[in-house]
């Protein structure tokens, strides 16, 4: 089954201690598209300026990703610039410039109002709201937040937590809604706002699914070398909603495979800056990482 | 097969932002001692002075703890005083009186110059030499360690590193040691330091073990209350040895659930002050968490 997915669709000028690369493609919903791309088809949903560069539309082509939602208007691309400290964590932001997405507000062809899954990437909860209430009785709802919308739309998020069947968030994000310093504290109050499936994303510390069938612990997989960590999150959730879309049967049955599958994705996702490595990997290197964190955690 | 654990045996007087707790039984190999009790017979080594209540050598003997090393002199037991910020994993020290620590030097009874399994616990490198030197031929030695030692005895350190099998250490100190951010890249530099094993503890996010079959990712046990964390890597690392030392065959194929126990035991050693929790707690209890660590990490 296909995803539809909206988000932040952007061009990142990225800083490390080691390299400095502009204008990378970027934005959640590009991360998360390409990695859910590996197991399904992706209809996009987003919006670019006319300074776009045709070899990133040809790139989100060749993953086969649907690109009918994504309105391309006059002015500016969204540009983000950021910069990270040596140990690949700490990041700050330099600039960002809204350009055409100050004013996006997105229309769903009628061919994206069927989508059965539909991942809301991160971006403002408001155009999350927007673009669910334009899908019709979707089969399984996901959304991804950042700690921004925490600060300046909190009550939009809070509605949309009732709307959503998973929702998706760091640890740090965790503690901020919650107050609480335990990650299995947050997640009992996480769910109470609404989802039934709660994941926290802790980084090269992996990620815990809360839901029905009770916790997953989730491993990263292990990286010698971070080269770029962003949209790694994005990347994640895209490799899990698109893994879940592809898999038959109900969602308890695989969504800790889905987590397992998002986590390799992500870590292909840090060994290149923006989208460089990922988008060079086969859907075998995939399942070769897969097979390894089995061995992994195997005791 | 018994295991022989030098280390500190102390006085922890603990402050959270909930309770304090002053004078419980506390120190790195009490901690250790009483983990690797749930699974083989212990030689405790240490030093207490005259005012070492009569309850916690009891203690000690109900958890089958040989004594014949631990030396009880004229003088005042080492006491630390620490207290937790609400996130329970920044503390502070308020205290450190050594007391009989200060002349400790440790003479093994002939009865433990043939341990097999050796358990250097955190206290300081030369001591730890000190006891190595009088065991004939051990067949697994380990040990612990802390940024205090990173600090002041490093050449002591770096030396005791190629007499070990194991060493283990937390993540802070694997980056203190080796200047790396990344765990794995910190593992492979560590390895060459001398130990055949190496324990990586990250707290809650679990530990990492890198050793001649690759990496084990270990989940820490999922606690959504942590009451005092005082003594969990001890208790961890106590609980590894204990059942290794408890296993029959080759030390590769019992490392993994090894670490598996010795986090189940420190999860119980968090759930209470000092080890008035882990002192309630029957194997059984052990196996249970051991099952439901399967459970939460199978996909």
């Amino acid at each position: 089954m296909s995803v539809l997915i909206v988000g932040s669709t952007a061009l990142d000028s990225i800083k490390t201690p080691r390299a400095e690369n502009p204008r990378l493609l970027g934005g959640s919903a590009s991360h998360a598209a390409v990695a859910a791309s590996f197991f399904s088809p992706v209809k996009l949903v987003g919006v670019v300026g006319n300074d776009f560069p045709d070899r990133y539309l040809r790139l989100y082509k060749r993953h086969g990703i649907d690109l009918d939602g994504l309105q391309v208007l006059p002015g500016k691309t969204f540009h983000w610039s950021g910069e990270y400290e040596a140990n690949m964590n700490n990041r700050r932001t330099l600039l960002t410039e809204l350009g055409v997405f100050e004013t996006f507000t997105p229309t769903l062809p009628k061919t994206h109002q069927s989508a059965p899954f539909v991942l809301l990437a991160n971006i403002a909860p408001s155009l999350q709201h927007h673009v669910l209430d334009q899908v019709k009785r979707p089969k399984f709802v996901a959304a991804d937040t950042m700690d921004l919308w925490l600060n300046i739309a909190l009550p939009d998020l809070l509605k949309l937590l009732k709307r959503l069947d998973a929702f998706v968030l760091n640890d740090s994000e965790a503690h901020q809604l919650t107050k609480e310093d335990n990650v299995f504290a947050a997640l009992r109050k996480i769910h109470k706002l609404g989802p039934k499936y709660v994941v926290i994303k802790k980084g090269s510390h992996g990620s815990i699914l809360s839901g029905p069938r009770g916790f997953f612990i989730c491993p990263a997989y292990p990286l010698h070398k971070v080269v770029d960590p962003t949209g790694a999150g994005d990347a994640f959730v895209g490799g899990l909603m698109g893994y879940l879309a592809a898999a038959k049967g109900g969602i308890d049955d695989h969504i800790r495979r889905a987590m397992i599958y998002g986590s390799v994705v992500a870590s292909f996702c840090c060994e290149g800056f923006g989208l460089t490595r990922i988008t060079t990997i086969k859907r075998g290197q995939i399942e070769q990482r897969v097979k390894e964190l089995e061995r992994l955690t195997r005791f």
